[in-house]
């Protein structure tokens, strides 16, 4: 097996505020053939997240930034080329946090042999990877849903949200999607969300979300911050949770803006905020595979997904996240 | 014994932004002897505090709003002048909801009889009453204390602050208080506390609370809301908890204000922020009593007391908590 010559996209300068392909760079870089210890594969898809955004800035957080210079980071799935190691052989298909490149050598330790069951692969970056668990486990961890209770998401036709729509209406209960085009409000109602709501169009989000949602709401999963935050605070009922997985009307933002007027609610509603990152629901892994596999072969839980083609298509679909440009799973299919 | 005639503040007219004189008028009713099934109570000492400015707006909370000409309510000590339950006799002491009025007679399910055991009835209405339990229960259950963490606390001052920062303190806990004066926060060194912010001197609330807490802040009792859960949320680390148990800044607002500009921090630091009520804590009682009780006997916990005579200046006492009048628990003598 030979060495592979494989591009890859760099960070060139740092964001400020909304990025743009100038921040992005196309490089080569080497995949060697595998020597003892080691593996070496090839990436059929690589996934993009709006919380990439964060690496991009120089600041202290769960992660720490991504370098200047160098190839950029995230889930990918890939197939083995070559192997040093006796756990992984030519053929096998891995995920791994070495996307945003076409190949990539490293230690066998780096990379998890998936068992596809005959789903796409592309279900390990989507339902069954990290945006799955994500909104399975604040969800049901933070969320802890009760049958007939309401539930608020922002980001709804996102990976994750929806996701966590799927879920909540396997939990028995109502559930409303914000969203940011109808074509996408009409895809979660496919799926069995009662209501959507488009906030690009609606005048009033508060009132939309008060109309939606005549019972108030016991559980926001938020995405999206902002405004959204703000009319959740509002419609809460008494009691509510709030599962604060991101903020990405807020990712972009040069300065601070303003938080919500009615923060005050949190007191007066005895509302819980919390905020999560995926790997503390690592420890739910199993039973996570164990229940979305399951939905998904019963056919409870379906997604889309958005493929852009080619690794210089890369940073096109990165930047697609902060315009809705994607319904479902963003993702870049390079083998 | 004969019907006794009371006077009563009343509330006349519902304040918009912080209250004044005018919003209070001064009553009289009848406290008759007691029938058959009822009690009669001299009050002996009524409590203001910083929820009522909440009932006092015409808006569904938590509680009920305050009705328009009738008497205020509150936690009152009082003494039990004639009693037609078997449950109660003259000289009793008994803590109740019926304040801001200098004598009332109800049915004897509405009064609790009290065994001082030598403490000073006051402590009822302080660390071994509402503003003891709100300290005790929100900061255990939210704060989840251990021992070398940091803790900040608003409002530390006050009746429910300077309890918490004793527990914390008792819990091994560093503690940094905001406090409106030198005096207050040198009260509070002399209480163990480790270090004060007087944040009506102060030229960047933030930047002294990131002095005070080098290491950073693991749990933050809020009183306060506003620039100081801003400060909170730049100083907190990860995984923090928020225990909200009131936003006293904002309770005079005539106007919803703008929330912490960097409230993303939820997320990227994964806090949680939650509000409570007493009342949720209720359960907890018997082993308030016995810790709180148990670490007053040892001289662990000590309290202020404010004290307003009669109730002519009930209204004084209740607007001197936004303009920080009081140290400790502000409290009117009516006996």
């Amino acid at each position: 097996m030979p060495d592979i010559v494989s591009k890859e996209i760099r960070l060139k300068s740092r964001p400020s505020g909304m990025p743009t392909h100038d921040n992005f760079e196309l490089g080569t870089a080497i995949a060697a053939e595998a020597t003892k210890g080691m593996v070496q594969v090839k990436n059929l898809y690589m996934s993009v997240d709006p919380y990439m955004r964060g690496r991009m800035n120089d600041v202290k957080s769960y992660v720490p930034p991504f370098a200047l210079g160098e190839a950029l980071q995230g889930h990918a799935v890939g197939e083995v080329v070559s192997s040093g190691d006796d756990g992984f052989k030519a053929g096998d298909i891995v995920l791994h946090m070495m996307g945003w490149r076409e190949a990539i050598t490293g230690p066998a330790a780096m990379f998890t042999k998936i068992d596809a069951h005959g789903l796409p692969l592309t279900a390990f970056l989507g339902p069954l990877g990290m945006p799955g668990l994500t909104a399975y486990g604040g969800f049901l961890d933070i969320g802890k849903p009760k049958a007939g209770e309401t539930v608020f998401v922002s980001g709804a036709a996102g990976a994750v949200g929806s996701m966590v729509c799927q879920i909540a209406k396997i939990k028995g209960c109502a559930v409303v999607g914000s969203v940011g085009s109808d074509e996408k409000g009409e895809w979660l109602k496919s799926l069995g969300v009662d209501a959507y709501i488009n906030y690009k169009t609606t005048k009033d989000l508060t009132q939309s979300l008060k109309d939606a949602a005549p019972k108030g709401i016991d559980i926001y999963f938020d995405n999206v911050g902002g405004s959204h935050l703000e009319a959740a605070l509002e419609v809460a009922n008494g009691g509510a949770r709030f599962a604060e997985c991101g903020m990405i009307s807020r990712y972009n933002e040069t300065g601070q803006s303003d938080g919500p007027k009615n923060l005050i609610y949190i007191v007066g509603k005895s509302l819980t905020l919390k905020g999560f990152i995926v790997v503390q629901y690592q420890h739910m892994q199993n039973q996570f595979i164990a229940d979305v596999g399951g939905w998904i072969r019963e056919g409870k839980i379906k997604w889309e997904e958005t493929v852009k083609e080619g690794i210089e298509n890369a940073p096109d679909a990165f930047l697609g996240l902060f315009t809705g440009a994607n319904m479902g799973k963003m993702l870049v299919k390079l083998g």
